[in-house]
C-alpha cells in the first residue's frame, strides 16, 4: 500500500493565495456542510484550481487532484490489481483514497474522461454515498469528510462530448470568470512580483485580447498569461518582447490576428 | 472469494423512504411472484433507484446495483480470473453473485453498456434462468430468489444506441415520471428538512423549468435538484443564491436561457 | 479441465414443451441424419431456442448454447490459455467442448459476432468436419454426434452486418414465425397457466400489435410477451394493467403509438 | 512444442475426390516445380478447397489450411510466446510450421485478414523465400518443399478491402467457376449418393438460380448446396422440401425473390 | 539474447544479381560515405529490394529487412521486454540490432506503418544518430556503419497516408522504374532461365500491359511477373497458358480488361 | 533502475553549433530564470532541436528528448510497472527522470501525442510544479532545475488535432523560421564542409523552392536538405545529381512540379 491513511502528502501546509470575487466561498461552504458535490464552471486560467486548493486549506482537508483526459478509465480513478511476488495486490486509485480517508477529490475537466469514469461517481453523488469497487467486490461507504469537486469549461463542450443530464443534475455549480480589473491587477502584482503600473498595463492588454474572443481568437489572454508576461519583463527582457512571448505568440498562429493584437497592445504600452 | 454467501453488505437495514405515485408497487410484486425481469423507465432524478432500494427492503432481498457505462463488458458483470500466488483464481462479478446467492440485481442505464453485457442476461431472462460462465465452462442455475431489474431513460435513446427487440421483449416495464406537486413537496420537506412553504416554492420553480424542456432545456429540474436547493437554503445561503447554484447554473450554460429561467423563478419566489 | 466428457450439465432431463407448427421436426431430423449444419430463421420470441432444446432432448444429445454478441471472439468459442500455478493451461471453449464430446452446439444470433467467430466454423461445416485450434496447433476431428445449429433474425440484418455468402451456403435453413392463433393460445394456456378465454384474448391482442409492425412498431408482441401478460394477470393485477406492463410499455416509448395500441387492445378486452 | 516435424496430422491419407474441369492440375504442377506461390480465384462453394486438398495428396505433401478473417493478425500465422512454468516459450504458428517442415500452406480468403498478415508473406513469395520472425529475431529459410497457396473471391472485393498490387503480383493465378452441367451432376451423384435423374434435376435448379445472380441474388446455388439438397432428399424428406431447406431459404430472405425462385424450381421438378 | 553481434544470419554470402540502369550505385555510395538516410522510390516489382541487397553485399554490411504494415508499432522495430523464468528480459528489435551492430536497416513500404514507427527513426536520421529506447531508459548511439534505407511507392500514397514532411526531408531519394527493354530482357533471361527470343516476347507483352495503366489497370506487369511467366513456360506449360496464369489472371478480375489484354498479348506471341 | 541520478548519458559534452537569428537566447534565458515552460514554434528542419540542445549545453543541464507520436501514451512519459523476478518494479519514464533529477525535458511535436500525454504535463506547468504518478500513488515535486520545452509546427495543425487552449496558455512561445541567406550559407559551409560559393548556390536554390510553397509544394527545402546536398556534392557526385537526390526527389513526386523545380534550380547553378 503506497498511501498512508492521513494522506499527508495531499495536505496543504501554507494558505494558497486566493482573491475572492463574489459569494463563491459561502456557496462552497454551504455545499460542504451537506457534502453536496460541487462543479466549478469557467474558462481556462481563471483560478478554478487555485480556488479548490484554497478551500481545501480553509476546511483543513487533504486535496487529491486528478486531471481527466480522454484515455482515462474508471480503473485510473478507482484502482487496480498489480502483480507482486505474492500474487495480485490491490492498489487504491486516487478517488478511492479520497473516499476511504476523507479527502476532497478534485476531478479537473471531467468531461474529457471516458464515460465509465463519469458513471463511477454516480453512487458517490446521491444519498448512497458509496463507491462500488466491482473488481474487488467491495462497497466502500464514503468517509464523513469526503467531498467531490469537478471542473467544467462550458466554452469547450460540444454535442458529442458533454456530461449526461443524469450526471450534471447531481452537482451544485459555481460560475467563474476573469476577475474585475482592479482585482486582476492585484493578483498579477502579487504573483509576478511587479509594481502596480506594469500590472495595470497588463490588465489593459488582457482586456484588448478578450474583446477579440470569437473574432478570430478562441480565448483571450488568461490571468496566467499576464503573470507570465510580468515575470519575463521583470527578468530583464523588454516589455514588448515579454508580451509577445507570453501572450501574442502562444495565443494565435495567424499572421493577421497577430498584427491586429500587436497594434491593440502597443496602444496600451506606456 | 471476496463475497460472503449471505451478501450481508448488500442488505438494506432501514426502510428507504419511498412515496408511491401509482400501482408501481403492486406491479413489481406481481412480477416478483413469477420472478419476471422488470424494466424501470423514466427521466433522471425521478426516483427509480430509490424505488428499487425500497422494493428490495420490502421483499427482504439483498440488492446489488451496477451502473452501466459504454466501456462495461460482460466480464465486469460475470467475473474474471485474477492472478494470485497460486495461479489464476476466479472472482464472481456482481451479476454472478446475485444469481448464485439470490439477490435482486439492478443494472442502471443498461443501454449504455456494450452489447455483450446485454446478451449475457438473455438466458437469465427466459425459461432457462441460467447464467453461462463461458470462461469457466460453468452453467449457474439462478437462485430461486434472483430477480433482474434494469433502468432505461427513453429520452436518451437514439437509433444507434438502443436495446435490441430481443432484449426489450424479455421485460415487464414500469413507467416513472416526476411526482404530482403535493407529493413532490412532501418528498422535498422530508429529504431536505425544510418547511412546507419553501418546499411548495421549489415545486413551483420546478414546474417552470419543466415547461422549458424541449425549448432550449434538455431536461427540467429533477426532484433531486430541488432537494439540493432546499439544503443549500437551509444552510444559510439566501434562497435566490441557493436556487441559482442548485438549479440554474447546473441545468444550462446558455446566457439567454439562464436569464429566462431566472425571470420565471423570480416570479415564484415569495 | 472444468468439463466432464459426458457434458452432464448440458443434458436436458425433462422434455421441453414444444408445439410443432409444420414439418420442422422432420427437416431437422433429416439434417441430423447427415449431421448437416442447420440455421433457424425467424423473429424474436417465437420459439427458436425452445425448438432446439426440444430437438436436443428428442435426439438424446447434450446441448451447448452460446448467445453471440458483437464483442465475442473466436477464442470465446474455441478456448484459451489461462495462467495457472503450473504455467499456462488450455481451457476448451463451448464450441470445442461440443466438437470433442459430441453435443449439439447452438450459436444464437450468430450474425452479431465478429467475423473471426464466423470463420472458425467453416471447417466444421464442410466435408472436413474439423476444428483447428490454431493457438494449440491442434486439429480436432468432430465427434460423430456433433452438430452445429445457428439462429438468424432476417428482420435485423443490414448491409453492413450480415453473414457472408460463403457462410450462409453451408447451412440448411428452417423458417419460424409466430404460431397460428389456436396453437399460440394453447401455448399461452400451458406456459402462463391461464384459462382458455384469457389466452384467446391475449392472442387477439397480439394480432393487433403485429398488424402495426412497420407502421411505427419494430416488432409486434411476441408469444413470450403474451405469456408474461398472462402470468401478471393471474398474479392478481388487473388484465389491463398486466397488458400495459407486459406489452404496451416495453414495446414502444412513443406516446401516440401507445395510445393507438391501447385503443386497439381495449377493443379486444372482454 | 505441440508440432511434430513430419506434420503427420496434416497429411492426407486417402485421395480426395476431385473432378478436373480444365488445365488447372498442369498449371499447379508447373508452379509447384518452381515453388511459385499460387492464388485460386472463384466463387464460394465451387471446389477451391477440395482442389488444394487433392493437389496436396497428389504431390504427397502435408497441407496446413488457415481460414483468414478480419481479426487475424500476423501472430496468428507466425506464432507467439506463451507463458509457461519455465517462462515464455515460443509456439510456431501454422505458417511457420509449414515453412519449417515443408508443407503446402493454404490461406483461405486471405483478403479478409489484416494487412500485417498480408505483409508477412512477402519475403516468402520472392527470391528470398524466408520468414522473418521479428519477435524471436529469427530468419527462417523456407523448407525446399514449402509452397504458399491463397484463395480469393473476386465477387467480394471492394475498393477498401483488396490485396495490394505488391501482393497480387507475387502469385500465379488459377480461375475457378461452377463446373459444366454433366460434370456437376457427376459430382452430386458421387457426393450426395443420389441417382442420375435427381442429380440432373438439381443441376437444372442450380442453373435457374445462377441466372438470377445480380437480379436480386448475390450468388446462385453452389455445388455444395446441391449436394445438401440431394442428401436431404435421400433422407426421406420430399424433394420440394429438401430444395426449399437447402437452397431457397438459405439463399435469400426476400419474399418476392423466394416466390420467383420457387416458380423457376417447380418448372425443373420431375 | 537471440542475436549474435556479427549478425551472421544477415550477411549476404553471394553477390545478388543486379543490373544497374543509371547512376543509382554512385548516389547510394555517396550517401553511404556520409551515412545519409536513403529513400528508394518506385513501383512494385521493379527491383528496389534486389538493389538494396546488392548494395549491402557490395559494401560488405549485414542487411536487416523489415516489411512495414499498418499494425506495426515502434516496439516491433525497437524491441520489447519478454517474460522469462528470471523475470522480464529485453529483446532487441530488428532496428535496434542494426543500430547496435552496424547493419544497413531496410524498412520496406515504411508509409504503411503507424506513425510511432516513423517517429522512432527521427533521432537516427539527423546529427544525433541515436536511438532512444524509452522503455529501457537507454540511448543507443548508432554504430559507425549503421545506415537507414526505406522504400516508398509514390503511386500508392493518398492524402491520409503519407510520410510527414519532417520525415521526408531527412532522406536522400533515388528513383526507380521498370528497366529499358534490352536490360529487362537480359534480366528475364538470367532469372527465368529462358532463351533470348522468349525473353523479348515477354518484354513486349509487358510494354502492352504498362500502356493500359490508368486505363483500367492499376499497374502494368512487373519484371517479377515476366520472370514467373518465363518459368512456367519453361516448365512445359504452353506460352499462352503461362502468360494467362502469371500475368492476365493476377492483374485484373474485369472480364473486358482481360479480353483486351489477351488481344494485345496474342499480337505479341510468336 | 536503469537511470543514474546525474543523467550522465543525457549531458551534452561539446557545444552544439547554433547560429542565433534574433533574441531567442535571451527569451529562453528569461523563461529559464523562472522555469517557465517554453514552446518552440516553426517549420521542420529549421533548427528547433539544435537550439534546445544548445541551450541545454549553455545552461549546463542534461537534456531528455522525446519525439511524440499519435500512439504515445502518458505511461510512455511517466513510466510503468514491469514484471521482474521479485514482482512488479516501477521504471521511471523519460519525463519522470527529468522531473526527479532536474533535466530539461524536450517533447518534440507534442501535438501528435494522445491527449492523456498532454494532460500529464498540466500540474508541471503551473504553480504546483508536481508530477502525479497515479499508478504509483506518488506526487513528485519537480526538481528546482526541471524545465519543460515543447515544439509545435503551426503549418501542420488542423482543427481536429491541436493543443487545447488550457495547454497552450501555459507556455511562453518562441518563433522559428529559416535563417536569413547569409546566416544560412554560413551554417551550410560549416555543417556540410563546402566552400562559400557552393553554399551560396544552395541557399539560392532553397529560396526558389520556398517560393513554390503553397503552389504545389507543401514545404520548401529545409536547411537540413541543403546540408545533405552539400555533402553529396562534396562526396564526388555532380552538383546537379546531388541537388536532384537531396532536394527535388524527396520534396515532391509530381512530374510537373519536379520539372518546374529543375528549371528554377538550373538557373541558380553556376
Amino acid at each position: 500500500m503506497l498511501t498512508s491513511p492521513d494522506l499527508a502528502a495531499h495536505r496543504i501546509a501554507a494558505e494558497p493565495y486566493y482573491r475572492p470575487v463574489g459569494d463563491e466561498i459561502a456557496v462552497f461552504e454551504a455545499a460542504w456542510a451537506h457534502r453536496l458535490p460541487v462543479m466549478l464552471k469557467g474558462p481556462t486560467g481563471c483560478g478554478k484550481t487555485r480556488f479548490v486548493e484554497h478551500m481545501a486549506w480553509r476546511l483543513g482537508r487533504p486535496l487529491i487532484t486528478v486531471a481527466a483526459h480522454e484515455d482515462m478509465t474508471a480503473a485510473d480513478l478507482a484502482g487496480r490489481f498489480l502483480l507482486d511476488a505474492q500474487g495480485t495486490v490491490w492498489h487504491d486509485g486516487p478517488l478511492t483514497q479520497a473516499v476511504r480517508h476523507g479527502a476532497i477529490c478534485y476531478l479537473d475537466e471531467i468531461v474529457e474522461a471516458r464515460q465509465d469514469t463519469t458513471v463511477v461517481i454516480h453512487p458517490l453523488t446521491d444519498a448512497r454515498r458509496v463507491l462500488p469497487l466491482e473488481k474487488r467486490g467491495e462497497l466502500i461507504p464514503a468517509h464523513a469528510d469526503f467531498q467531490l469537486v469537478i471542473s467544467y469549461n462550458p466554452g469547450y463542450q460540444s454535442a458529442v462530448k458533454d456530461l449526461k443530464e443524469s450526471t450534471k443534475q447531481r452537482f451544485i455549480a459555481i460560475d467563474f470568470d476573469y476577475p474585475a480589473p482592479e482585482i486582476e491587477a492585484e493578483i498579477i502584482r502579487r504573483e509576478a512580483g511587479v509594481e502596480a503600473g506594469l500590472a495595470a498595463t497588463l490588465v489593459a492588454i488582457a482586456a484588448c485580447s478578450r474583446r477579440l474572443r470569437g473574432q478570430g481568437l478562441d480565448e483571450g489572454a488568461s490571468t496566467r498569461m499576464l503573470i507570465h508576461a510580468g515575470r519575463l519583463a521583470s527578468g530583464g527582457v523588454g516589455l514588448e518582447t515579454a508580451v509577445n512571448a507570453a501572450i501574442v505568440l502562444p495565443i494565435t498562429d495567424d499572421a493577421d490576428m497577430r498584427a491586429a493584437l500587436r497594434v491593440a497592445i502597443n496602444a496600451c504600452l506606456p
